[in-house]
């Protein structure tokens, strides 16, 4: 057998397999970015070529985790505004610093710094949406990580687009840009229904239905906003964006949170995709998503950790605990998303809403080999009965020992081999030392 | 000067600076297990004789974290049995499990494997309550934590308590075995209002009295047992309490879930404590504890994990940030439970609801060196504008680089030097197949 990169000695968590025994620990086999063989140990050929063999050591092999929603340039915004009413949070600190401070240097090296935090934390691929989308770009394809990088589109003047009637064109000058990209997939995020006019949003829409692309957009994450709606439009919003006609499998929805019953059932039938960010919607007490009544619905559901500015870290397994957790105290129903289910929703589930199922998100044979291996030998991660309530409700971002991306190692034994990280760090505290005298 | 221990170059988060900039690091000199001095580097004296000295390499210097709430040698149930309706996980899978499995031997490693996760993750400081609670003690003691250490009490045969009329004698054995240890400091658990009768509330109550030690309680944890305290005693769990006698400012109510107005400033005007287990209520989905209206009435209020069994990792950081997201998205109101508030909550505040207030949970000179030191270079640390808001919603377990209990290193360069890990974690997996085995 010949091979890429061989990792052996590792518990696979694969669909069949999703609570593997330490008593068989099997090998993956990657060739040209994709995985081309999984097996038990006992059935490794005796003579395998490969470029490379790493040693798993009994830890989890498992697909990378797929995060589906970020703003990764804010890393520069984290802790720079807390615990404030939402309108004074935005208004007061966020809007101001990104008039100020975001420019394409800014967006390279804070977008480099989320992608080091999200690569260490078990994290291959990330849909991100925000301006300078280019640059952004550029940062995750350096970075070696995955990204769906969608070009933010909004009615006012925004960083890089200061001219709101060129938002479209600019962003289809950015998917031509990246259309043929392997690791880099373009798309459109339409901030809102309240920062678009109709016309911006069907106009989106409709450039992303020519390019094949998705189209983001936030949607019913405040109580206010879906007033705000029913003032305006005399409909919900997500009722709007149904008249509007740009809901479908290509739309994904992020937030959700204040979603009743029929707005369920429009997305249900229109197949768009939604995305959940508990955290976020927690720490600006935007409320809580019906996550169990989608899944219920069989709506696509991935999850997302939103920007740093509203969070304040990109680690998935913080997201998945506590989207988890919030599920069951919501509903007062320790039933409701179960481990299995939270991580699915972080693997198979995000990349089902991303158009990437069968992809990513699952250890089989023909996927890409996006792949990470946890160290269970922390003292957190023992005894393990279930892989899945391991992962749901005790590991964290750093039991991440490696990470493997389309086939490339860009972490090993904990050290990133893709970002000279002191390099990283030191830009955006340069840029952060500007913001605390300038704000 | 002259001393045991000197930690240098660190961001020192002190009452008077808490928020300690880069550009001023300063030193701790610990002396027979106290802090002696704290000041910036510019103030070191030049000639310093130290048995030992920690560069903090920029790191933030701070106190250790206080849990206050767990039942350490539930590790072994760590994932044992999650996502199911309360009862049935208590009597279908955690009480057989604990019938079984619960032995001196048991107590002792599973004990020091939650040691081990606890300093790993910054916590010098434990409250602990459960069976054979006098091998848990040593197992503390033998790890270097300190701990209080409490006996469960409970009206039926438990592990170790095989005649539930020896409980209370049985408790008073293990004070006085433990009455003048330097670490831990023993006290008494009685397990809830529902499973003891008022004599053993009582008479547990009156021990704890005559030996000066902490008097703790599940109590309100779910609106179940609120309304079987209705049915049975027509108050409500805090107000029987009440009328026993038992609430003063030694005894600690844990979960308070289910607390009125009125109940409320029952433990408000007693001087009782609380403590708060936002991930165990989530989980189990008990309820959301109204943290909020805790402070407002200036009751002393901790954080705590609960066991493995119910959130199911030991990590105060976790702790921290669900806190302070749980609070805010419960009454829809970002500013609640700040930042600071709940950094507060895991250190001084933990301390004052166990009695340390002054000891622990400050780095303030005369304090027991408590210590933990937190490595700033991880990407998702920066940039900091300001400590607590990096503490509370960006930090996590992993990021603690070295932790001093008592001005003894117990972890170094994120080594355990007083627990040999794999052996543990051998003997605690060896305990979990006869689980698997044997449920």
């Amino acid at each position: 057998m010949d091979c890429d990169l061989l990792i052996t000695n590792g518990l696979l968590k694969t669909p069949n397999n999703p609570n593997p025994s330490p008593d068989q620990p099997g090998f993956v086999a990657v060739l040209g970015g994709r995985i081309i063989e999984i097996a038990p140990m006992t059935e490794l050929p005796d003579e395998v070529r490969s470029a490379r063999v790493i040693d798993a050591e009994g830890g989890l092999v498992m697909p990378g985790l797929v995060n589906c929603h970020n703003h990764a340039a804010m890393t520069l915004f984290r802790g720079l505004a807390d615990d404030l009413p939402l309108m004074s949070w935005l208004q007061e600190h966020i809007f101001p610093a990104e008039a100020k401070f975001v420019d394409p240097e800014m967006v390279y090296w804070c977008v480099k710094l989320a992608a080091a935090e999200m690569i260490i934390s078990g994290t291959t691929t990330v849909a991100d949406g925000y301006f300078y989308e280019d640059e952004a770009a550029q940062a995750f394809k350096d970075a070696g990580i995955r990204a769906i990088a969608a070009q933010g589109v909004i009615d006012f003047p925004a960083p890089g687009v200061p001219d709101p009637a060129d938002n479209i064109n600019h962003a289809a000058r950015f998917i031509e840009k990246w259309r043929d990209d392997n690791l880099i997939t373009p798309a459109i995020f339409c901030h809102s229904p309240y920062t678009c006019s109709a016309e911006t949003i069907r106009g989106a829409k409709e450039l992303t239905r020519q390019e094949d692309c998705l189209f983001f957009i936030h949607v019913s994450e405040t109580e206010s906003e879906v007033a705000e709606s029913l003032k305006r439009h005399g409909i919900s919003p997500i009722r709007h964006l149904e008249q509007l006609g740009v809901l479908d499998k290509k739309t994904v929805l992020v937030h959700c949170v204040w979603l009743d019953d029929e707005d369920i059932r429009i997305v249900k039938e229109t197949g768009a995709g939604v995305v959940s960010c508990p955290e976020s919607n927690m720490k600006l007490a935007a409320g809580v998503a019906p996550q169990d009544s989608f899944i219920e619905a069989s709506i696509p559901v991935g999850l997302g950790t939103d920007s740093c500015a509203s969070n304040n870290n990109l680690d998935m397994f913080r997201e998945m605990t506590v989207a988890a957790k919030l599920a069951k105290v919501h509903r007062l129903n320790p039933t409701l998303l179960p481990a299995r289910q939270v991580v699915k929703m972080a693997t198979s589930g995000g990349a089902a809403v991303l158009g990437l199922q069968g992809e990513i998100g699952e250890l089989t044979v023909g996927s890409l080999a996006d792949i990470v291996i946890i160290d269970l030998r922390k003292p957190h991660l023992n005894p393990m009965y279930e892989a899945d309530s391991l992962l749901a409700y005790a590991a964290s971002g750093s039991d991440v020992r490696a990470s493997i991306i389309g086939g490339r190692l860009v972490m090993d034994d904990y050290r990133l081999k893709t970002i000279d990280l002191p390099e990283v760090v030191g830009k955006v505290n340069e840029m952060a030392r500007q913001v605390r005298a300038g704000t």
